[in-house]
């Protein structure tokens, strides 16, 4: 396994600036002064498809050979990735096969579909989204592309917080959600490689809180799926966890109240939607904020494809 | 009375510039898909205390003379004029006394109150508004600063819509929400001398489409209050009316209904949070959309202050 590099994610960011947006970097001062630091908002919740995704799955269809385009890619996802697979994968005409739990929100079926992406339901677990996976690559030939366990993957969404590292000089922290570790990977390979001062930390939901366990432990411990935070349910992958243990400096973790509450001053505040994945990081910093007093931290804003109507039952 | 025209613009802007936000123009090529034609979204959502109304007050505040400004301003409002005018006297050092209805959302009036203004609630009637203001300017004899009914205010709101000229020429027609026609008019004027090409539209709640009939009797008629729309309940002034009636070519009432499914329509594919009343001119871009297929269409978002507790039931 080669780990992307300051040279290889460099290529990568020029590889798919042409189809992704540079997304804006927000600032509150009511939240600063809420957090008693200065907080600067990498705001992925506006990258295409509303996701950080759009970056990894452009950067894998990039990659692939003529050859392996004509076949298609494959991926199983809940969400977000299957929307950006499908939109990376029209873009460059190659076929895309999207094996997706049937209690994904409809929003994100819709967006699939709309990227003409070819859906195949099955059950809400891993080992059927596994199984449904591997059937549809044997009859496909697809190239799998896995939403995170995938050099390809980590690579893109690498360039997220390198371009938060140009903008914003000298953070002292940075922070990312952690699911299966794609982006938290990602992230802390573009600070050891852009702006090695910078330290990442991660924050999870308590009710799934695997990442923490495992570095706890040494060994890739199971996910949970007790949080509404529906993005982060993944167990770290074979290839993330080793970056992760080695880069990420610590894991904090949140509870559902803290998350929705988070999420809450991020739309009250900032006027952006965001996912409840999404503002995992930012109740990680009010939860423990006497770590960053005074510090600038980086927060990436992982995405925003909310089903309206679950979410706004959280408020009020 | 003197209508702003193209130098006192001009002026306003640069006066207020180091107090307010050049506010970011988002698109969607999902939404344009949706209506038809390249939608142009001025977000004043992300502007200081999250509405367009922070630039008016502004240019307000910064036309006193000495004298006045240690007296003091005042004014009634609903909500975002009272945040605006509460913020830029305290940027200025000029005491703010504001009279708010006692329905007005808790987050408007902490709002008011972090700004240093202070509140005197009255019920919600325009005439307890008027006497109870009158009450309060005798007592301090502060300088009224009407919410819309003022050309310095129409002065400083004319400004969004310059800013958006400026960044995307040619725009074929720009849509502005109408209350008591503050924004309107500035947004007509602004037209008139820096894009007059453009044709300007209003938006208007069908359930308080005072402005629509006030255009059809050419006279002022009274306001309803018969819509989620709450930023939109005013009736036009005497000032604004005139304006309205030269500059603005035809208002477009939109129902409830369609306010929501617009407003939804922004939260889901923008990622931005904005008022009900905001989403009244896209509201009605969708609804009539015949009328500008192909077309360069602008848009101003007028504000992003919700209270996510009354909204979110608004969803689901």
């Amino acid at each position: 396994m080669k780990l992307p590099d300051r040279l290889s994610i460099l290529a990568a960011h020029e590889r798919i600036r042409p189809y992704i947006h540079r997304t804006p970097v927000l600032t509150s001062s009511s939240i600063d002064e809420m957090a008693g630091c200065s907080i600067f908002f990498k705001c992925e919740n506006f990258q295409k498809v509303g996701a950080f995704k759009a970056r990894g799955a452009m950067n894998a269809i990039l990659k692939l050979t003529p050859e392996e385009r004509k076949k298609g890619v494959a991926t199983h996802s809940s969400g977000n990735h299957a929307q950006a697979l499908a939109r990376a994968a029209k873009i460059m005409g190659v076929p895309a096969f999207i094996v997706m739990p049937r209690t994904s929100p409809e929003i994100k079926k819709r967006g699939v579909r709309g990227y003409g992406g070819q859906i195949t339901e099955c059950e809400p677990t891993l080992q059927a989204r596994e199984a449904t996976l591997a059937e549809v690559v044997r009859k496909t030939n697809a190239t799998e592309i896995h939403p995170f366990n995938n050099e390809d993957v980590m690579e893109g969404q690498a360039t997220c917080a390198k371009e938060l590292f140009e903008e914003i000089p000298k953070l002292d922290f940075l922070l990312a959600p952690v699911g299966g570790g794609g982006l938290l990977s990602g992230t802390a390979l573009a600070a050891k490689h852009f702006s090695p001062k910078t330290i990442v930390l991660a924050g999870e939901p308590a009710g799934s809180d695997d990442a923490y366990r495992s570095l706890k432990s040494g060994k890739i411990e199971s996910a949970q799926s007790n949080t509404i935070a529906d993005g982060l349910l993944t167990t770290l992958g074979t290839k993330t966890f080793p970056v992760i243990r080695e880069e990420v400096k610590d894991i904090i973790t949140v509870t559902d109240d803290e998350i929705v509450s988070g999420m809450r001053i991020i739309w009250e505040r900032l006027k952006i939607v965001v996912e409840p994945s999404c503002a995992v990081p930012f109740a990680a910093v009010l939860k423990e904020k006497f770590r960053f007093t005074g510090k600038r931290v980086g927060i990436i804003l992982s995405g925003g494809n909310v089903d309206l109507d679950r979410v706004a039952k959280l408020f009020g």
